[in-house]
């Protein structure tokens, strides 16, 4: 991979000269190449050259106002391209983060924020790359590896973020887990346990070493895992004809237009996302941005090995840093069309991520609507449409999970947000070899001899800035009430009503899903049906999953928001992720949990809903040596924002 | 539909005595036409032929015993097909309900109990027909339609089942609810209210007549819905070269080999369904008969005209009486094969239903499972395999509500279990047309001018009886637990740890989801894997619901099952139908509830697992005309079944 880095930098020094300038679409475009060799020449041409080591770790479009892209959007004179270009980037250089905003039309940088506060940027490919390679030359870790009998050149090691504890001083340091391939490229499969390795990613050496205690190396047979050899076409043929269009990154399909952009943080963010009513003859706004805002992974391991593994996949790596290049056939159908995503390395150069983004239609045999009426005289009507659908994947590889993260746009309006959880499971060597065995604890799961597959879980937060039919809109949740009959005789002794509730401020829409039977409905309280219903999208939820771990417990103060599966904050441009920017060994003093202690107004404002998907993962034998996909999703389904039915044919 | 009645009774007497003898596949075959046949010639043979009005209710196979049919099937010599057939028949004569046994082979009944206990039989065909033809034809109700200016020739009348609330005395009387279509085929849209007409069954005449008020009857504009052309083949083409045989009611794919039937009340019945062990080279059992048990719909308007909308569609109608026949390209994908059911009719006469059942391979565009790895130096290791799965599906036209009911098998052992509900809504007229003039609780939603579309829930009761790789199993509750550290150092302050409970009894086992996290799994002790994890299946549930109504109302009474999504309950022959066998004006005093108070042992015993899907439906108006599909699911799901991945490639 780092052979791989290399060739594609010499590769973009060599195109850039030559690269076409494609013209602005829409200012939510992600940076071309040429956009982020502008911004690094910019950069470098600044009086940050001066500062040592400086290292790029985030670069994108700055968040442009909501209003003007509003104002773009539904302006005539799109066409002239008038909206400024500005980037935020995140360096480091001097043992400081800089939060750069650099203005591309006027060629310099806007303001320049040092980071004083806690936590750190997303960690660059490069050093975790270095942090791995650098680890296995130091000679107590190779004294480990002798005393071990084991062969250093079958080891692979890999840097992990290490969290925060209650540490008053810190640094920007890893822990380095290693395992033993010998005879598998599964490496999660043969852990090296015993060992801790800290590595500080500045002066990039190992600061602290322990080598505790042997544990036995579970086998490498049986560990392997590999696909079988597919047939493209025949077997795995195009399901439909497509119908979608791509325009740069505006993608238009049935009633649908909606923008798809990729960044380096969320992956891919969907934006603008209007649907035509044939009825009003217009676009009516539904979704200003999605995406996803944080992903916590925390084990449920409280030995020294794995206390601190309690990961924030997005914060600290970057579901778009984490990306994979789709595999065609395999990871989307063959009527898949791919976007290319653009990355930077750590010196701010452009990487290409082939097939970062596929879109496809979907039919898989489900049915849109049907009926059968046989209530007319001497007829039989018979009536239905199958379900076509579009999907909008990406694949985010962290480490050792793989997450399929779709976006499925329905004909009726509706929007169903998938994950799919696949790859192989994190593992810990143990001396057990039967659960007869066992007698104490051991936060997990014998999945295999000699290998415990370790208690976690994974929460998956949304952010999801609804605008229904405009920016000002209401959440309401309609409980359902069961009612005595009274006033009146009935043989009936009760049924249930609807009580609604909207939801005044942040702290009334912190919720908690559970038994209690409620609709949560993101309404426009501005815009009413033609029989006077306000319009509105419903939030409908799976089996809901809320954080277990202690609310004084370090972890879960970082990630205070996963206490909660709903929470709504009025709209603002900075508030976009649940945990915090700087996630890295983050305190927990910025995200969700903490701007909505204001517990501003939300009523009638422009507001965001957020949504946290969660699975308690208990391992099983079926998920080694691979994880067949575990599926959840959550569904955004019009809800009196249409007259009617949107589904019939529209002759 | 009465015509098509007629010519398939006269298809049926013609090709009787030419139909061929189908030789028997499994004891769980349903009845072919010709066995049909003689059990009618058996019966009107004997001393039921002196009753009067002698109508057929309920004919199938009588349920054979299962160590019978274990035996069977693991017996060599199963061809020499000597499991004797038993028919089980419920018929009215005499204004009695007399359940038969009747022995194919010796040509007798063999014993005939009558039903003295509450409740009936669920409801013919015929006599649903009669009683919506003969109400229209009563003087009182054609000088209602007089006098509102309505013209007879376009009202159509449904009759519905009536509940049962409190009663001394009962008599099988419907209660008749009619529509004027004039202009639309969608009758459900424009409801005449205000009358109240009950029907007797046994005197086909109309025994209750009230004409209480008039009420706007809403427009059949915009009320009728149409499927666009579709163009099979090129628009909808195979997903999947289709890889399973059907051999009789046999399936077979991938490792599953599992038997199908239709049945009148269940509809599809899945049986027997054991997958292939490759490392055990043997097929292992995982479910020995699974279906809808029971449908519970109340709706929640308390006034006269819907106080008693409490249906039970399995009971009182049937959902294979309700079936389908299902259409290629919309209901099942162009590559579906289809498997025809029987049904009778009132004189026990065979009725074919083409395409009752439909079997499909699906490949949606998923992935099965995926890793990218790029620990092993110098390579970027990508693998994967899209998902390809099994369904069977039925669909059950219930006036005016559809269910589509899949059962979805894959690769990895699980199986989901799936529910889509569309059709039309029940509505009632109103004088709003918008509601800014409602004032009161009108008990739905405005969902166009003078329409309100009645709040109801649908609970869909599934009987699973598992055999976890054997009959004997235990049903274990693992709780998700949290832990504070203690007895060691660690910078973290808590995980969650399991809880394991095997639920001892009946009692035990009843489960109302909610937030509080457990895994449900039944396992099955007496076999336990390699490592010595005991085999299970685990239920994975979507959001859950259940029953807000008084427990000491009426219809709650009679399905006070549905108060709880899981029972666990011994293995019993008699015991299937959670709302009770003869639902129809049921007291509560069979079913599941019932059968549990005796709190029965259910450790490592024949156990079978009750669930039930629920949804609360408050309508919107994209429901209007038509629903658009709404999906739910369970998943069972293999939880250390196998003692390692079974998706991976078996070269």
């Amino acid at each position: 991979m780092n052979i791989q880095v290399i060739l594609l930098l010499l590769l973009f020094v060599t195109l850039n000269s030559c690269s076409l300038i494609k013209s602005l679409q829409h200012p939510l475009d992600p940076l071309s190449p040429k956009e982020i060799n502008k911004i690094r020449t910019i950069i470098q041409n600044s009086h940050l050259k001066t500062l040592s080591n400086l290292t790029y770790h985030f670069l994108d479009v700055e968040e442009p106002n909501k209003d003007d892209v509003l104002h773009w959007l539904s302006s005539s004179e799109r066409k002239e391209n008038r909206f400024s270009r500005r980037a935020k980037v995140v360096v480091i250089g001097g043992r400081q983060t800089h939060e750069l905003i650099v203005d591309l039309s006027k060629g310099l940088i806007e303001s320049n924020h040092v980071h004083n506060g806690h936590g750190y940027p997303s960690l660059t490919f490069e050093e975790l790359l270095q942090a791995s390679l650098l680890s296995q030359k130091d000679p107590k870790f190779l004294n480990s590896i002798t005393r071990r009998n084991l062969n250093i050149s079958q080891v692979s090691c890999l840097p992990l973020t290490k969290g925060w504890f209650g540490e008053v001083m810190s640094r920007r340091e890893v822990k380095i887990t290693c395992f033993y391939r010998n005879g598998t490229t599964n490496i999660y499969a043969r852990p090296i346990n015993g060992i801790t390795i800290v590595f500080d990613l500045e002066s990039m050496k190992v600061t602290k070493y322990m080598d505790r205690y042997r544990a036995p190396l579970p086998t490498a047979e049986g560990t392997e895992f590999h696909a079988r050899r597919l047939e493209p076409g025949p077997t795995y043929p195009n399901t439909t004809n497509s119908k979608f269009s791509i325009q740069g990154n505006v993608i238009r399909w049935g009633d649908w237009k909606f923008h798809v952009a990729f960044n380096s943080r969320a992956g891919m963010i969907i934006s603008t996302a209007s649907i035509y009513d044939s009825k009003e003859k217009r676009y009516r706004r539904v979704l200003y941005r999605g995406h996803v805002s944080e992903t916590f992974v925390p084990y449920m391991d409280p030995t020294e090995d794995w206390y601190y593994r309690t990961f924030m996949d997005v914060g600290e790596f970057g579901f778009g840093k984490a990306a994979d290049s789709l595999q065609p056939f395999i990871d989307c159908p063959g009527n898949a069309k791919f976007i290319d995503g653009y990355l930077i390395d750590a010196l701010g150069m452009p990487n290409k991520l082939p097939r970062a983004i596929c879109l496809f239609e979907r039919y898989s045999g489900d049915v849109a609507w049907r009926h059968t009426e046989i209530g007319v005289p001497g007829k039989v009507i018979r009536n239905g449409e199958p379900e076509v659908t579009l999907v909008a994947r990406m694949i985010a590889t962290v480490g050792n999970y793989d997450y399929i993260l779709d976006w499925e746009f329905r004909q009726t309006g509706s929007i169903t947000v998938g994950v799919g959880l696949t790859g192989v499971l994190e593992m810990k060597a143990t001396s057990y070899t039967s659960t007869d065995q066992i007698t104490e604890d051991v936060y997990g799961t014998l999945v295999a001899p000699n290998t415990i597959a370790v208690h976690h879980d994974h929460f998956v937060t949304y952010y999801l800035d609804l605008d229904v039919n405009g920016s000002e809109n209401s959440f309401v949740r309609s409980s359902l009430q069961t009612e005595r009959v009274r006033g009146f005789p009935s043989p009936r002794k009760s049924y249930w009503s609807i009580k609604k509730k909207v939801l005044k401020r942040e702290a009334d829409a912190k919720i908690r899903l559970g038994s209690e039977p409620a609709e949560l409905i993101m309404v426009n309280p501005n815009k009413k049906t033609n029989v006077g219903n306000p319009v509105g999208y419903r939030l409908i939820t799976g089996q809901p999953a809320y954080s277990l771990l202690a609310d004084d417990d370090y972890p879960q103060m970082r990630n205070a928001y996963t206490k909660y599966q709903v929470w709504v904050t009025p709209y603002n441009k900075s508030e976009r992720w649940a945990g915090g920017y700087y996630a890295d060994q983050s305190h927990g003093l910025d995200g969700l949990a903490v701007w909505t202690r204001r517990n501003r107004r939300i009523e009638n404002e422009d507001i965001v809903l957020w949504y946290t998907m969660g699975f308690h993962h208990v391992p099983c034998q079926e998920d080694f040596p691979i994880m067949a996909t575990l599926q959840s999703s959550f569904e955004l389904r019009p809800t009196n924002f249409f007259d009617k039915s949107t589904i019939l044919y529209k002759a």
